[in-house]
């Protein structure tokens, strides 16, 4: 089936939810990111609520999703971030993407805003789509949810849902997405968008793919060959052939550590000296001695499996593998170093539906206002059961990290357009203190993971301490991963585009082998560009202005002493990066 | 004495904050909005942050302050806005402009950001400036501050203090000046004044004046002539010279009501059933009742009278009368029409140290979210209480209806650059709807009052209900009100001479005759000219755009039922209002 139909659906509508179904029209050829950011960007008032009826929240598969390409299954989603105020696409894994491509979905798009407070949920099969009224799930965490779910309609769904922090419009509220297991593990986790889809009034998007099969390649031999290409590159780069099945993401807990750029006690020293217990060494090592995963994929099609399974220590499935991200934000940045810790609170925010990386910074900002000891694991855990239960002190943190500094009066805020930083001190790695400021996602590290070529040596080498060539860096990665977001492919393929020219051209050779029309390594890196044209454009409208291209303060006054040096970076350098685009 | 010094404290300074002591160089002719606003134009970093050590307090008495011009004692404070990230001046009246003018002081600039948390009293008399360590003020509310200070420096002082809110920060907080009882009741209400002032480590500023003396007139015989007239005009005006002395500011209670135009349930309606009760008319016979006052001065010299004194059944003191805002805040806009409730929430917020008019919109916001139903006064005081002890709940609602609706994800909110807006519907009074929206200040009916003209007449008509005309309106009365908070004079003086050519001339011939420098009414012009320019120019380095000029989507979509409009006027002749000077 061709992935050719776009879906509109109208909460409110005057008696029930109105669906819609359209060609692609003027968005033909877009997918994920190009997809979500198109619309929005000619579809939303730029200066409306974010939780109001003009906003959109789009739902697109990647270009490639649905097809036999691996790595292929990253779910778009986008709308007015309620956290950044500026435009948002957030991607998830998980099985969503490649189920609604199968079923020929190149977008679904949800408009409007219902007349009272009741629950919807939305059906996707290969029969259509229905909408129905079901307010049994009101405030139902995602697990809970998704069991109930599965009740109802089998074990042969995928899920998209949010949790209470959604159906409360928290800003750090996420899109969650079922992996090969059913579990709501995988989450469009930054900017908000689950308050979007809270406001919507949707609590849940089920799809049943039955009766659908891979989108059939255009030119089968030319497909077949490129993604054996492609497959062949990622599973021979050392990062993503060994590096990440073996340890996952937390891989690289002791490479930022050692490099003196892993974000400590809300961002005070870039050293945490019980580094090793959260390492992704020792998590590897305590989910296999308890009978959980090291190694595992969060979506079929997967030749990577960075994720993983987290036991207790009676064997009992807590988590999924807690990411590197989360483990630094719930762990080292605010002095945590144990582990069950760090998968019980990945775990509450899976099911509350809120960002692992927004509720670890604010928890720290939280500590640094004194609600807390740096290193209290039971605060941390008490801190987001609030966040479920919507207490006062639940609201300011699951609004994230801006919002916590303000409610507490707290200066040193790791923030960028409201959105917090990730696992990297922007002063021991420059570049992606490049990508903090200047993406129009506001702080995000897979904006432009300028990471790789700081610290691993991936596609180059540029010296992370050095305000020297990060501008460039981040701009060509900002660029390529637009491209790469708009495809649906997993962001890690990167690492083996950016080494390896083959890989590269297989990569591209695809989607011409998929969809039949010309696509030229130009082509993807006009995608790119177009995408952060029409995301620039849009925050522009919006109100951001360069002076939201800015790191805080401190990073700039304040030292990072396993360096001693500042974030160098000049302001007339960071709007170089999408001045000359 | 002339008033020719201008006072640094740097509270970094390493071992005790340092005083220095400057003459005026270029802010030389300045005083009050005029001072303050050049100040941190041209001395505060626009990016830094509002609880840094980059950011300035600058106090400064009006260019009439300390002299025999009637109605010349209100004190402009300024810095950069927690609450809006925009620049602010804020003034009040009292005593503090009055002494400080003697004093010879021009400005108190408090800069810089103390090593650790220990709280500082400034003091001021005419053998110069101390300022000393005084934990034992910790948290002391303002009253009780007040009473303190008045047992170690006596009664003939004036202070200028935080309460528990300043101390903790919240964007809502403010700083109270004393009246001629020494009741801290006088308040820099809008824009987190007093968190800065709570980030500079200083709680209170006390003034004693002792052996100073008026400031004595350049050219005694016409400044003498001019205070006359000046005085007649203001007296023979029918608001200066009769309702506002009989009713005080809730003057205005029944009349916007009447015009349908009296915001309620959160900007729901138009009109208040249970107006009278809390009206005017209601609030001075009570006050008379009660052994009260109707009729009382915020500030000595002051000839209008427009303040009083409330008290309880027993006939104790409970507050200064409740502004006409306040009134509407806490009462008709939350549903609540009992005096003695709204009299105890202005007692506690001028003890607390927090904006009434943010404190009322922001548990109307709340109300909007279910917290507490409209008309819930204990509720209401529930809140306020919180507050004052900085609880979650209280960090919340103390940083204002911005930060409250997105706390608990309400979509009607109205702020206009984050700051709340007061007792006018802008649908209703479509002229006050352009001030709110165009103010460097956010929305802020004191920048640019054109509810005068609009609903009482004042200086022309321009009718309510329509877009023409209320572009210019509020350009004019916004370069006017500048001028005016920058001589220090009561805003009231307004309506006399906007109504009255004699006065205005003689507003002006005050000014010369005071300073033996030139000054005419077109000085007088190009001085308010130049204070929004500056202001302007801080908010567009600040990073706000014309998309900041703007109301919130509500007021345009949502009709006004007493009227059935909505918010008329195009954004592109909002843009007119400062794209013209």
């Amino acid at each position: 089936m061709t992935m050719n139909k776009i879906i509109r659906i109208n909460m409110s509508a005057d008696q029930a939810p109105s669906i819609t179904e359209e060609g692609l029209g003027n968005y033909a050829g877009l997918g994920g990111r190009a997809m979500t950011s198109a619309v929005v960007s000619k579809e939303v008032p730029p200066l409306c609520h974010p939780l109001g009826e003009d906003n959109k929240l789009v739902i697109a598969p990647g270009i490639l999703s649905g097809s036999a390409a691996v790595m292929s299954g990253r779910l778009s989603i986008g709308c007015k971030s309620p956290l950044t105020g500026g435009i948002k696409e957030s991607n998830a894994g998980g099985q969503p993407s490649q189920m609604l491509g199968r079923l020929g979905y190149a977008a679904i798009i949800i408009e409007g805003k219902p007349k009272d407070d009741t629950l919807y949920k939305i059906i996707i099969t290969s029969q259509g789509i229905t909408i129905q009224p079901d307010n049994s799930l009101r405030m139902l965490g995602n697990y809970d949810l998704v069991s109930k779910i599965k009740e109802e309609f089998g074990e042969k769904i995928a899920c998209i849902s949010i949790g209470p922090a959604g159906e409360m419009k928290m800003s750090a509220a996420t899109i969650a997405c079922t992996d090969p297991e059913l579990r709501p593990t995988r989450h469009a986790g930054r900017g908000g968008t689950g308050a979007v889809m809270g406001a919507k009034g949707v609590k849940v998007i089920v799809i049943d793919d039955t009766g659908a099969s891979f989108r059939p390649p255009s030119d089968p031999d030319l497909f077949k060959e490129a993604n054996k290409t492609f497959t062949k590159g990622i599973k021979e780069h050392p990062v993503t052939g060994e590096g990440l099945p073996a340890l996952g993401t937390n891989v690289l807990t002791n490479v930022l550590n050692e490099a003196g750029a892993y974000p400590t006690f809300n961002f005070k020293e870039g050293r945490f000296k019980s580094a090793a217990k959260i390492s992704g060494e020792a998590l590897a090592e305590l989910e296999t001695t308890r009978n959980g995963k090291a190694t595992h994929g969060c979506q079929r099609g997967c030749i990577i499996q960075c994720s993983g399974i987290f036991n207790d220590k009676d064997g009992n499935y807590v988590s999924k593998q807690p990411e590197y991200e989360t483990v630094w934000a719930h762990g080292g940045n605010c002095g945590i170093d144990d582990l069950d810790t760090i998968a019980k609170l990945d775990r509450m925010d899976d099911d509350f539906g809120v960002d692992t990386m927004e509720m670890g910074t604010a928890i720290a900002v939280a500590m640094d206002a004194g609600l807390a000891a740096f290193g209290d694991g039971e605060a941390a855990i008490n801190m987001i059961k609030e966040v479920g239960k919507g207490t006062s002190l639940g609201r300011i943190i699951g609004n994230g990290a801006a919002f916590t500094g303000k409610a507490f009066g707290v200066e040193r805020v790791p923030v960028v357009k409201g959105q917090a930083m990730a696992a990297y001190d922007p002063r021991g790695v420059q570049g992606i203190g490049v990508t903090y400021a200047t993406s129009p996602m506001g702080a995000d590290h897979t904006a432009g993971y300028s990471v790789a070529t700081n610290i691993l040596g991936i596609g180059g080498n540029v010296n992370p301490l050095l305000a020297e060539g990060q501008v460039d860096l981040s701009r060509n990665l900002q660029i390529a991963t637009a491209g790469l977001d708009s495809l649906g492919l997993c962001l890690f393929v990167a690492m083996a585009i950016l080494d390896n020219p083959d890989a590269f051209g297989a990569m591209v050779t695809l989607v011409k082998g998929l969809t039949g029309k010309e696509f030229t390594p130009d082509d993807f890196n006009a995608l790119g560009l177009s995408v952060l044209k029409n995301e620039r454009d849009f925050n522009l409208r919006a109100g951001l202005t360069s002076k939201d291209d800015r790191l805080p303060e401190f990073f700039k006054k304040e030292k990072l002493a396993t360096h001693d040096i500042v974030f160098m970076v000049e302001d007339e350098d960071l709007d170089q990066v999408f001045d000359k685009i």
